[in-house]
């Protein structure tokens, strides 16, 4: 098979020679290569104005970032050899690290699959594509996760964010066998049913797992305050680990639902309690109530979705810290999360810093977390970076 | 006892509103407080221009950093009392992770007790006095030690890089009781004996106790070499933890003595063999032996003492990085460390990066570690951040 070939402007390769992946349309010289000319998924050779290959990337021509490498320095073909290859690599960077089969399979660019998002529940697999360009490749990789792994039901979430943003076909299918609404999930030895059809992003969020497992000194006999719950990722982790009371917080009814299940199936029914509404109206009105904790976990949806957003999102994050702060007891202990790739860990402890001014108590950084082993970050490609649980002690 | 006013100019308050607790130089008001007529270690009020108290310090008049705010928003004395205080409260943070008595216990403007830096060896205490001005405090110090802890033995390690270049008596005194050369250390439920008096620093380094935790994993039936390996710390651990072999490489024989005392001490003396020599050099002359680890562990020291060093010290980090890297085998692990305030996590990530690219491998990040519990940030002051290990999977 023969590949078009994209040829970028000088100079536009050095950042691809330090190992990034992404290639922007202005990168393009679009008189030997014209973006019209492809269609989404069209695989091609990136070459250098010199006509050096680059790699093999497939088209994304309609986007910002244009074209996507998988293969480095090679001219290759995104075929079902090719993606278990990558499947396999993957698959051996987990088992390195874990011994149950409950993770994130496969992480985009740092697995070298870019766009393909692949949770790992079990038997079941849940798998999103992200752009447009790499729809054309679900066939081979459902064969080669078929081959590799053989799933006893494969779930794709077509509804990602990224997806609806550009205007691709938004939809959740079992595209193989059968997939329960609800799949059992096992974190740090703390079991969860995961409602993979219709909870947030894949039904789970593997990233936090490293973090929450950090949980386990800070919380024995105490009381825990899980804001942003959803189905208590955290908070159940945290009862399980020793905590007193849980008390989680979510705007979804279903994520509480999720809590209740989840607790009972640690037998923490007696401790786990839970209360809807939005996190900052009801922090503040916990507050009213005299409400206090030893332990308060914030853990937000992404608040700065695009670099413009910056300055907005700093606000919000100072202000659910400053209002979880009031919540919170002298020694006791504040974790933040951040997910919001835009936010740099030091933004988050600039905001977490004016909350505590505001709220006028001091707090040190005493422990921090970030994505999982099988969340890799390419250290060539700091968007694959997102990821920040900072644990800070309220001193005084 | 009273305390003269040390007068802000216009607008310098602001960095101190925000927490932090550090007046250089150029932020005084010189016409209405001279630096000229302070003294070392003299206490003083710190005032906005407006003339409002912001906290009470102690001078460092020949400092660039010249006053240091040990009681922010209050008008207090560096006494017996408030350093007794001060010692209560460092000390609960320490309890509340610690199960031992093994600690830095002290982490000097995070525990509001500027230039003083206490490390706590179970019945012994090693004592830094970083600056010219916390001298003068030396002895309500050591009495409200005595009536907190009632140590066996304190001994005053006068031979920081910080003393040095002030040009501050330099030498290593015991003030109390005994001390013995090496001291018993747990960490990570591995023993070890650190060298107080003649080895680096205050003989051990606790700080990187939590990424040294998180080695456990990924070392079983490894080979582990350690660079910088100091007395061992991160390679007996490895050891402790499963790894089939460790080398240790460092250029002191001392350090490498040590490293074998602690081998002994963990049954390890088979599994544990040593290198000396310079490590670039060393790292260099294993590759031509055609050596190859499963696991590679850098921890120099601060290559970057000064901001304007940061380029060359970037170079230094790549090329240590790219030599370790030589010696990994592919799917190791490569754990590369810095301990330099001026270089960031991305940074070194950067450095990571570009020697994969000279090595012609790829890495990705899987595990992150950063100074623990005991070296608390405080998040209006960046400069108490410092250390970064960052755990690297060669995946090709």
């Amino acid at each position: 098979m023969t590949s078009a070939d994209l040829y970028l402007r000088k100079g536009a390769d050095r950042r691809l020679r330090g190992g990034h992946l992404w290639i922007y349309s202005n990168e393009i010289d679009s008189k030997r290569s014209s973006l019209g000319s492809f269609a989404p998924g069209e695989p091609v050779c990136v070459r250098s104005a010199e006509g050096k290959l680059l790699g093999s990337a497939y088209m994304e021509p309609q986007s910002l970032i244009c074209a996507r490498m998988f293969a480095p320095g090679e001219q290759r073909s995104l075929d079902f050899s090719l993606i278990l290859q990558r499947l396999k690599v993957a698959l051996a960077g987990r088992d390195a690290f874990f011994d149950q089969p409950f993770y994130r399979l496969v992480y985009g660019d740092s697995d070298l699959l870019p766009g393909i998002v692949i949770d790992r529940f079990g038997p079941y697999l849940v798998v999103q594509l992200n752009n447009a360009g790499v729809e054309r490749y679900r066939q081979p990789l459902l064969d080669a996760l078929v081959d590799l792994l053989k799933p006893e039901g494969v779930l794709l979430r077509g509804d990602s964010r990224s997806r609806r943003e550009s205007g691709l076909a938004v939809d959740v299918e079992v595209v193989l066998g059968d997939v329960p609404e609800r799949v059992p999930v096992e974190e740090n030895g703390v079991k969860f049913l995961a409602p993979v059809h219709s909870g947030q992003k894949t039904g789970w969020f593997y990233d936090h797992r490293m973090a929450r497992a950090r949980l386990q000194p800070w919380v024995q006999d105490k009381s825990v305050l899980d804001v942003y719950s959803y189905i208590g990722g955290w908070g159940i982790q945290a009862g399980v680990f020793g905590a007193s009371s849980v008390c989680c917080l979510d705007s979804s009814a279903a994520a509480l639902e999720g809590v209740m299940v989840n607790a009972g199936l640690n037998g923490l029914a007696d401790q786990v309690s839970i209360r809807q509404g939005s996190a900052p109206e009801t922090m503040a009105q916990m507050r009213t109530e005299s409400l206090s904790f030893d332990v308060v976990i914030l853990d937000p949806p992404a608040f700065i979705q695009r670099r413009k957003d910056l300055k907005k999102g700093l606000a919000a994050y100072r202000r659910i810290n400053e209002l979880g702060l009031r919540l919170l007891k002298p020694g006791g202990l504040l974790v933040s999360a951040s997910c919001s790739m835009h936010l740099s860990r030091a933004d988050l402890f600039t905001a977490m810093q004016q909350a505590a001014v505001r709220a006028d108590c001091q707090l040190r950084v005493v422990e921090q977390g970030a994505q999982g082993p099988d969340h890799p970050i390419h250290p060539a490609i700091p968007e694959t970076e997102y990821l920040k649980a900072v644990f800070a002690r309220r001193v005084g």
